[in-house]
């Protein structure tokens, strides 16, 4: 399976540790690959800025994977595009994010992903990955 | 850790198959059982289509329990009651719904309780709630 | 066929008779049945001030009625709940006013059951019940 | 009584019969006619596609008529002059629809007729028409 | 100069007495015009429930006429057609209302006309025109 | 007079405290009991978690009461129900709340009962409730 | 009578003159002066900044004047306390503006005043203010 | 082909030729029956200001043409009727304005004719409805 | 304590006796004096329609008062500079009406000052002003 | 000319052929390519998911093209950058979309392009991209 | 230049020095003094709590001054006639905030004054009066 | 300090030079450059049209600068991601625009970055990013 990270992601544990956690993303793709090896699947990882290049990742992933299990960041609240490639890869897609979006801005309320992906884990660190790949895993 | 089911849910497997799948509440409640016992904690389940006896049972379940898993049916959307309760309960509630809500009418689309849940599990089945209560075992 | 009447209908022609007439919901009943009566079918009545009541016993109207006229009252402005088991219950429920739900307060103009019924009357007083009625009779 | 029939509904029985049914217009006429006839009042009928005739013909109707059945079609959503006509023939008018206006797009949702009227029959098709005469029978 | 009536306007003095008066439209056009004459201009009167006559007559209006006054009725809040033929017809048009339109329902409030045309005067009663041929005849 | 008290307000002085006070609601209610004791006028304390319950128990306040003390808690802002129930009654209701509503979150700024009340008194905690009895008292 | 000026129209002939033309606020008076002579009413004239001025003029004017031309210039579209004091004084205003408001920006387009005056004259230049004396003499 | 021209085109060249050019209707309908000609297809012209009439001709080209470039000129914005008749009509409509409707008034934006259309071409004066025909013509 | 009255109040009495009552506003603060005397403090009074005056005598009543009954009339809804001042003294300020403003127009529902006072009291005429005082007495 | 494609265009052909046809993207260009060379003029081509280098090759076409066929695929929606590079060009640029955006979800329905295009063209298919430059020449 | 303080400013150093620092009015005026003469212009101050005594100073700032940095309080966000004042003027005007307003309530997001003052400058204490006056300065 | 510039600002004196005055970007980024050097602090520039750049050298200027002076273009009003990445940054960003934004289109008016910055200076042309570096300096 393929674990995306969208933009400001790479700050993991840099940045408002108070919201996300202390954990750097590095640790973050570890413990979600020992979670995966431990549950008998394989997992990539990508993280980018770059909303175009999330969306040339995300074609690549038809008939490459599962299931994606992404975190689109900031990405979530505006990009259309990034929905539409969502709907058009072909694969299950899970949305996920770190921390509970509902409890923050109102802005951050409201996913432009959603209705496309197949289902959604949010609030929970870490774990909301390894969850999203669960929740994969058990759709195959 | 207990698992609350609220209005219509008790229908689940008879009423519209397509969104809600063809197990009942009585099958699904099994398998909850069977896996949290797999992974080691016990579940008690509650169903009601009346808002006050989810509020009384949330009231009650302060204390007594480590955690909620939540599917609070369309409540979710309306009970600024149970907003405040959850609030007021002190263990953590993670809201689960079987299907994915944000692929449905846009009056689905707005929780009242997720600002003040751990977090959420949507549009896996009954895995939702599988997830969930992994969720609130990893908070321990 | 199964006539419903939701919160407050219990003080049909005691509160504000101006707006809804003088007969008591008793004699709105008997005069109901007599309708019935006299176009041939039988009609059981329902009233109750709890939306979880009012929700029970529409699901335990599946299969057990042709169809229902149900008067929601208040709840037909704010309960998904009823929604939702108006479209899980299998039979055709027909909305019901004794006003002109439209000539009053705007909060009173967006029906959340509306959708889902099979159709409406409003604004003939106790008559709205007996074209329900017939309208339900005629889909048979 | 009158029975009026707004833009469009010259096509009834020819366009979309899965929301409008396969009867044709003059079909409707004739079994109204017919109801009518065996509940003891005479019916006249009119239709347009032009809203300053349909507004001609409510102003020709006072005094002439105990009633209106009228079908205002998509002048219900837009037309202010309509509504003002309605409140101004003094009267009853029963707004009408053959489907369920409110299981289809938004914009049908909202009528600028319904508070001048003294009420409202809509989604039993044709069996909406004599519903509307009955309740202005009653009303007399 | 040109006086208009629009919509449900041939009414006036029979419908709602108690907020448009009781003199009737010719009762109304007799002492537009003494007034006028009394002025010294000349006035002819055009009264329609169509739109599309409304449209005729303005675009009539131009090189016709100094200006005109013009009571649009209900179509001057829905109108888009007439705004543009109020715009092209290259002379003033002044709007005029019987009423206080503001002390009325809300949908009354939001004129398309008024953007394109001279000015407006209203609440005045049949007074409102006579002000409004004084205005214009003051422009030229 | 009679004082009522909504859902969640069981958990008073239980529950964040630093909102609502550290009385009990047990507390309260003899707070209130005693002041009403020197004003000289009789209370009874109603609470409950159920909408349903509160409508029956405001229908049994018809002319048993010279009028109602309520806070309704979090239906305040949802429950048109309560709303017609309190029309209904012909006692005067006082809308009460602990804490200052408009200080905190936005959907707690509309009380859908407050048109319907008599008056209402927010922000003093316990005392909100003394003062509400006091305006009851002074209306008799 | 009594012709109100409000904030910035002290500026009138000095400012945009491509909006309110070049006169200034004296000669605009005296010719409204002129004009009411010819027409055998007495004016006095009041100008003002402040909106509390305007206020305690408006409460001067009860039982002193006939009536009010009132262009309440920017405090037309904010001030609910002119609005009010409009109410309370018991005498007919007339809403005045030099220039179409509705041909300018969106927020001159809403008048909280305009509910509560007799009627409203604009777009005409100083001409608005003759016309609007001429309305409340026809008022007497 | 049908080509109809709704309000105000009639004034084509007339009013404001710096939105929509100089050419007069005629000389429009007779470059587009020129080009329909060179590329092998008749066509047929229509004008009206009357909503009716344009509702009349809708429903007469049902099974008389293969296709209508239709420029409804304002009642592109307003009128549900036209959207209906277009829906009803079953053959191609394909939407057409001279100017670039979304360059002027916000008002403009939204057509409610667009989404029961095949298609639209705007922004090229005249030449829109060459390129409609072309579309019309490669749909066949 | 300082009693604060914002603008028209001092037409109470005068204006609208049905919505504000009968006794003048001189009457109201002998009231008002009589009951602070019968309890043990003292009261100052000052009213005016001039939002600076407001603002300033707030700002002189830092540290001079222990609290202040504010009835700020139609500055309640408008204006965020008394807002920021009452935010600014650091004493109890309590928003008094003597009317039941929700059940009056739209506008006068939400109150900009209600978030930075301590509490609010309305609804009870006169009797307002003495649970205000009462309730800042009760926080001292 | 220049002929633009955004975000997800590249998958033509493969993604969801109902809606966008089962051409690939290199088979249209193929066809707008003969389309053009038929017509006499060139085409160059641009396909990228990402939209800084959408802006850059707008930056590139000043004075490069006579005109851009553009479809933004669902940047057109969104961003308001290439809203800003698209007037800064200094050509002509038309809005194409291959289905018929207003048909589809509410948020395809507002272009914050168009207001900066000279024209559009959408609902055609691969035809859509013809016409425009088509109308691109005729524009010359 | 001229230096403008509208209402509660007079409190600065006074009220939440967290927000707006702990510097008087006094201290900044001193400041902004010192600074403007090290870059070579003369300054004056000018503060009120009252609207109509703003208006009358920008008024007499006309001719007297080359440019005004005006900070308005909270009646940048409601005062249309400062607005309109300031378009009037004749000089630039420079928008000056103490504090990040856009960092704080949302109603101090919106200021009516921006799109007719030349420019702004926020957030940065004491400072930002500096920068507009350097902006002025700038502009000359 | 760090000096970035978003999307289109290289086209800076060759697209709109009404809006944007005739200095390139170049020429402006030598007069910043001349201007820190006068006060004594030393500047880098970056410009991009691809967020994903902007993001990742706003990321890497963490600790590399006492601040940034960012013009982030028509981003400013779409990219929650920059946002985001500003608050992450820990090091304070002056929002930069040349023209005065408030007085173009309104979708300019809301700026997502403005509540995470330290504060912002618009409307003076290159002399606005002079300002901000001058804002930082004193920071520091």
């Amino acid at each position: 399976m393929l674990v995306m990270h969208g933009p400001n992601l790479n700050l993991t544990g840099v940045r408002e540790p108070g919201v996300y956690g202390t954990e750097t993303l590095e640790d973050i793709n570890r413990r979600i690959a020992a979670h995966a090896e431990k549950r008998g699947y394989a997992c990539d990882f990508f993280q980018s800025n770059h909303e175009g290049e999330l969306l040339d990742r995300l074609h690549a992933a038809r008939g490459a994977y599962d299931g994606v299990a992404f975190n689109a960041g900031d990405y979530t609240f505006t990009s259309i595009a990034l929905r539409d490639a969502i709907a058009a890869v072909g694969i299950p897609v899970v949305e996920v994010h770190l921390s509970n979006v509902y409890a923050r801005e109102e802005f951050r309320h409201h996913s432009v992903l959603a209705p496309v992906c197949a289902g959604g884990v949010y609030g929970f660190g870490r774990q909301s990955y390894l969850l999203a790949l669960d929740a994969l895993a058990a759709m195959k």
